[in-house]
C-alpha cells in the first residue's frame, strides 16, 4: 500500500527535500526510508557524522551518520554532496557495516569531491573548544564538524579530490600548524606524515566513488530521474536561523539542499518538513516548550528520548508553534510529516505551546536573540488525550476523533498540510491525511 | 521605456535573484538599479564590503561596497541579511556618502541582528594569513570577511544584535584572544576595551535600522510585495561551487540567496545571472580563457577593466562557455542580462571557449580540481567582429546582424535566454531581446 501510493511521482516531486522542523531527531530517517523506494537518487548536502538517522527493517536497525538512508533501497544512487564534511575512518565504518549485513553499495555510493575532509585534529580541537567554553558549552558532538566548516572559510580546508595531489601533504602541514599554533603542541599533538600516509590509504580505497557530484545530480535531473534530498540535523540547529550559538556549523533548513549539492531553488518542487508531536532537543541552548520533572521523564521514557550519535538523554518538551511557525516560514515545507504521535496516546492532557510571554508581553514571532528566549514563558493550549492505542491504524479514519482534533488544530497553527503522520517505529507504521 | 516595461511584474518575479554568473563585476549593479525601480524590497544575502557595485546616474557614479543598490531607488527598502558580514564603520561611511548626496535612507534600510560583525582585527587576521601563503595568496580584498565567516562557523563570532547584551565585552575578549593566541601578540594588538566601547557606540546609532529582518521579508512576501536579492560578488567566487581555495567565503550562487536571506527555494521564482562579453577576475586562480599581451591590454583598456573595491587592474579573458554551463547548470538562470558587449565592437575578431583541451583530452564539463584547470587549454570559436558602434541601439533590430548572430550563438552555447543586452554603461543603455 505504501510503496503503491508513491508508485508515480508527479513533476511536483522529482526534486524535493526532507528536513527536520525542529531540533533533530524527528524521525527523518523514517520518511526518507520510506520515500526512497521510489527515488533514484537519495542525496546528503550538509554536516557530517553529527547527524544520525535511526531505521528499522524489520529486525534489523541500522544506525547511519554519515551515509544518507537511501542505500537500504537497493535501486537508489546515494550521493555524499559538496557541503557536507566528511570523516573518512567513519565513512568505512559505514561501509563495513553495509557490508556485515550483505547490503551492495559499490556503484552505488557517490562522494564528492568538493565535500571537505574532516580530520581527528578537527574532533580533538573540537573538543578542546567546548572544554574552554566549560559551563557555555555549546553541546556539540565533538565530531569536528564546526572546526571542519571553519577551516573550510579559512579556505586552507581539504576537498576529498585534493587527497590525489601532490601537495597535499604540504597544505595538511601548514592546516596542522595553524591549528597548533592556537590550541598549544602540548593540547594538540599531530603526526602530520603518519596523517598524510593514511589518508592517502583512504583515497586509494575510496577514489573509485569520488566524483564531481554536482554535476552527476544536474544530469541526473535533466534525464528525469527523481533526487531527493535528506537533510540533517535541523532547521533550529541551522547556523544562520538557528538559536546561534547552540547550533551546528552548517545551513540545515531547505536553501542548504541547494548550496549543499548545487542544485537550484529552481528545481527544487517538493519541500517535506518532518515534526514530532512534542519537542525534542539535544545539547545546550534555550527551548521555551521544555518540561521537567514528571511529565518530562515520561516523555523521554515513552519516546525512547536517547541520541543515535551521542547516546546522550534528549531534553523534552511539548510542541512549539512558535517555533513550528519560524520553521515555516524560512522552509515553506509544502508537506509535514507528523511523526510519534503515538507516544502521545500515554498522556491524559496534552499541551502545546502557542505563544511566548516575555516580560508581560505575548508575542508569536521567534526571537533572535538568546537573551529574549532566555526570558521567554510558554503560553499553553490544552488538548485532552485520546487514551487509545493508535500503532495500529493506518488510515484517518481509523484515528481517535480527539487525536484527529489535535491533528486538525496544530495544522491550522503551523499553517502547512500533514500528509503523513508516524503512529510507531516501523517502517509501515504510517496514516495517510489526505 | 524601460521602467514602463517593468512595471506590471507577474507572479514569477514576485521574489527574484540576481547573481554574477561569472567571476564579478559583470555589471551586476546595473541590472539591480534598473529593476529596482520596480521592486519594494532589495536586499543582499551574502559577502561584505568585499563587493563593489558602480550605478551612474546622470552624472553622479555611486560606488557601494556594503549598501544594496536599491537604496537609489527611493521607494525601496533595502535590507541586509543574516547571511552577510558587516563592517560597521564601512556601513557608517556608505551612510554619510548617501547623506552628502541627499538621498534619504533613514527607515528604508535593514539591517539584519543575525548578520555577523567584521572588526578591524578580523581584517588584520586577512592581511596575515594572505602574507603568510606569500606566493600562494588568495588575493583577496582583506576586507576581513573570510575571518569573519570562520568565526561564524567556530560559533564564537558575534552578530549585530549581540552588540546590545550585557556579555558581549566578554565575548568580544575571548573571540579576540583566541585570534591572538593563532597569530601573536605581536602581529595582532587589539585593544578590547577600546573597541567595546566603539562597537557600542555604533550599535547606538545603528539600532533603529536593526531588526529580524527574516521575518521582516519574509512578512513582505505574504503580503504581496516584490523581493530582489541582489546577488554580491559571483557563482564563480562561491565558497562551494568556485575555484576553491580562490573563492570567497560566501555562497555567491543562487542557493545563497535562501539561506543568507531565509526566504525558502519555494519563494524564488525569476533568477537572473548577469554575464559579461568576456570574462575577467580579479585576484588569484585558475582562468582558462585569459589572454595575454595586446589582446589582454585592449579588452582591459576598453573595458575599463579595475576594481571598484581594490583599484586592481583585472585579468582579462574571451568568453568562456565551459564556466557558464557550469553556472547555468548550479543557477538555472531563468533569464541571462549579457552585459558590454559594446565592449567588442573594437575588435575585428572575437572569441568564445567552447571547451578544454587536457592532456590531449576534450571535455566540456568544468573541473574541480585546480590542477586540472592549470593544465586546460582553451579550444576556441572564433566570430566576425561587427565593427559598428553600437551603444545608441535600444532594440534588437537595431544590432548589427554579425552582433545578432554572436549573441543567438552564445545565448544557444550558455543554454538560457538572454533578455537584457548592455551596450554601454548608462543606466539606459540596455537592449531587449524578446
Ligand atoms: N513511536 C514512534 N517512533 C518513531 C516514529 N517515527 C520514527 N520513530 C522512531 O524514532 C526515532 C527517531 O529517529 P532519529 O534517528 O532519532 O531521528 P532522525 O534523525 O530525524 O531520523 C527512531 O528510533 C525511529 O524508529 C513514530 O511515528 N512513532
Ligand atoms: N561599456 C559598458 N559598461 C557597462 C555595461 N554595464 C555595466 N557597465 C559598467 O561596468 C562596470 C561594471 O560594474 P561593476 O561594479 O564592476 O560590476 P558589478 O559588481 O557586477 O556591478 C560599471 O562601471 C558599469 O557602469 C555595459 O553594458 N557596457
Amino acid at each position: 500500500l505504501l510503496v503503491q501510493d508513491m508508485s508515480s511521482i508527479d513533476s511536483n516531486e522529482q526534486v524535493v527535500f526532507v528536513g527536520g522542523a525542529q531540533w533533530g531527531d524527528e524521525g527523518k530517517g523514517k520518511l526518507v526510508d520510506y520515500l526512497a523506494q521510489s527515488y533514484d537518487v537519495i542525496a546528503r548536502a550538509q554536516g557530517g557524522s553529527n547527524a544520525g538517522h535511526t531505521i528499522k527493517v524489520g529486525d534489523d536497525v541500522f544506525k547511519f551518520h554519515l551515509m544518507p538512508s537511501g542505500i537500504l533501497n537497493p535501486k537508489a544512487v546515494c550521493v555524499i554532496g559538496n557541503g557536507c564534511v566528511v570523516h573518512l575512518p567513519t565513512l568505512m565504518d559505514e561501509i563495513a557495516s553495509l557490508e556485515e549485513k550483505n547490503i551492495e553499495w559499490e556503484g552505488r555510493l557517490l562522494l564528492s569531491d568538493r565535500a571537505h575532509v574532516v580530520f581527528d585534529f578537527h574532533r580533538t580541537v573540537d573538543g578542546l573548544r567546548e572544554k574552554k567554553l566549560s559551563d557555555k558549552s555549546i553541546g556539540t558532538t565533538k565530531r569536528g564538524i564546526g572546526p571542519t566548516y571553519a577551516s573550510k572559510m579559512n579556505r586552507d580546508g581539504i576537498r576529498v579530490g585534493d587527497l590525489q595531489f601532490d601537495d597535499f601533504p604540504d597544505r595538511l602541514k601548514s592546516l596542522v600548524d595553524s591549528h597548533v599554533a592556537t590550541y598549544g603542541e602540548e593540547a594538540l599533538s599531530v603526526d602530520v606524515d603518519a596523517e598524510v600516509k593514511l589518508y592517502q590509504g583512504y583515497w586509494e580505497k575510496l577514489q573509485s566513488m569520488v566524483c564531481n557530484t554536482v554535476s552527476y545530480v544536474n544530469n541526473a535531473i535533466d534525464e528525469g530521474k527523481t533526487v531527493l534530498v535528506e537533510g540533517a540535523n535541523a532547521t533550529m540547529l541551522d547556523i544562520d536561523f538557528g538559536t546561534y550559538p547552540y547550533v551546528t556549523s552548517s545551513n540545515c533548513s531547505v536553501g542548504g539542499a541547494c548550496t549543499g549539492l548545487g542544485v537550484s531553488p529552481m528545481l527544487l518542487k517538493g519541500n517535506y518538513g518532518v515534526v514530532k508531536a512534542y519537542t525534542t532537543r539535544v545539547g545546550e541552548g534555550p527551548f521555551v516548550s521544555e518540561l521537567e520533572g514528571e511529565l518530562h521523564d515520561k516523555l523521554a521514557t515513552v519516546g525512547h528520548e536517547v541520541g543515535t550519535t551521542t547516546g546522550r538523554g534528549r531534553r523534552c518538551g511539548w510542541l512549539d508553534i512558535v517555533q513550528m511557525k519560524w520553521s515555516q516560514a524560512i522552509n515553506r515545507w509544502t508537506h509535514l510529516n507528523l511523526t510519534k504521535i503515538d507516544v502521545l496516546s500515554e498522556f491524559d492532557e496534552i499541551k502545546v505551546c502557542v505563544a511566548y510571554e516575555i516580560d508581560g508581553e505575548q508575542i508569536t514571532e521567534f526571537p533572535s536573540s538568546l537573551t529574549s528566549l532566555e526570558n521567554a514563558k510558554p503560553v499553553w493550549e490544552t488538548f485532552e488525550g485520546w487514551g487509545d492505542d493508535i500503532t495500529g491504524c493506518r488510515k484517518w479514519d481509523e484515528l481517535p476523533e480527539k487525536c484527529q482534533l489535535y491533528v486538525n488544530r496544530i495544522e491550522k497553527l503551523m499553517g502547512a498540510p500533514i500528509k503523513w503522520i508516524g503512529v510507531g517505529p516501523g517502517r509501515s507504521a504510517m496514516v495517510f491525511k489526505e
